[in-house]
């Protein structure tokens, strides 16, 4: 079989760079590698984050088949966001991802605007 | 050591979502992946990108040190570009980002206006 050549998966490349680069999407998938969070937990852990765009990228996410979004009745009732199967699966790549830019990314690049 | 978590890398991750997220970088990376070309191949070869974005891009590419600008004094002179040594470490994350991408995303989702 032969290799699996960036140059002819364009499309897929530049669908998941539009989907993870959208702002935080990717970020938020890297925390939930580390266990289920709260909604609160999130907001925390993600510094600059707003609430209403943690909102709307939690929606995303899930609607996506990314995230799950797991209810506990309680009382108290909690939610809390975990990876789905397919979140799941990203979490090798996104350790790579993180481990090649800490090496090789220049700390100065200047966000989009 | 401690397996390299993305939780505590939030920082490196979010820097490369912003780089390689930010219109074409990842995709020409992805797209030099395969060899160095010149402006006319790359400009072919990504569908979409303009002229001007191009230039501008690769220009950014460079300046990260991520892309090297060749010029062969010819004649005719002829220009092109390949990946830098930093920029062939991320060739195996985008193998397999665009493998993730392929099989877990849904083709649906909306680009970032």
């Amino acid at each position: 079989m032969p290799e699996h050549e960036p140059a002819r998966c364009d499309a897929a490349l530049k669908r998941a760079f539009t989907f993870l680069g959208k702002r935080w999407n990717g970020v938020l998938l890297g925390s939930l590698a580390a266990g289920p969070m709260s909604y609160t937990e999130l907001h925390k852990g993600v510094e600059g984050i707003s609430p209403s765009v943690l909102s709307d990228r939690l929606v995303e996410l899930c609607g996506a088949g990314l995230v799950l979004r797991q209810v506990d009745e309680g009382p108290p009732i909690s939610v809390s966001y975990r990876l789905a199967p397919a979140g799941e699966k990203l979490v090798p790549v996104l350790n790579e991802l993180s481990r090649w830019a800490a090496g090789n990314l220049p700390g100065e690049v200047v966000e989009v605007p």
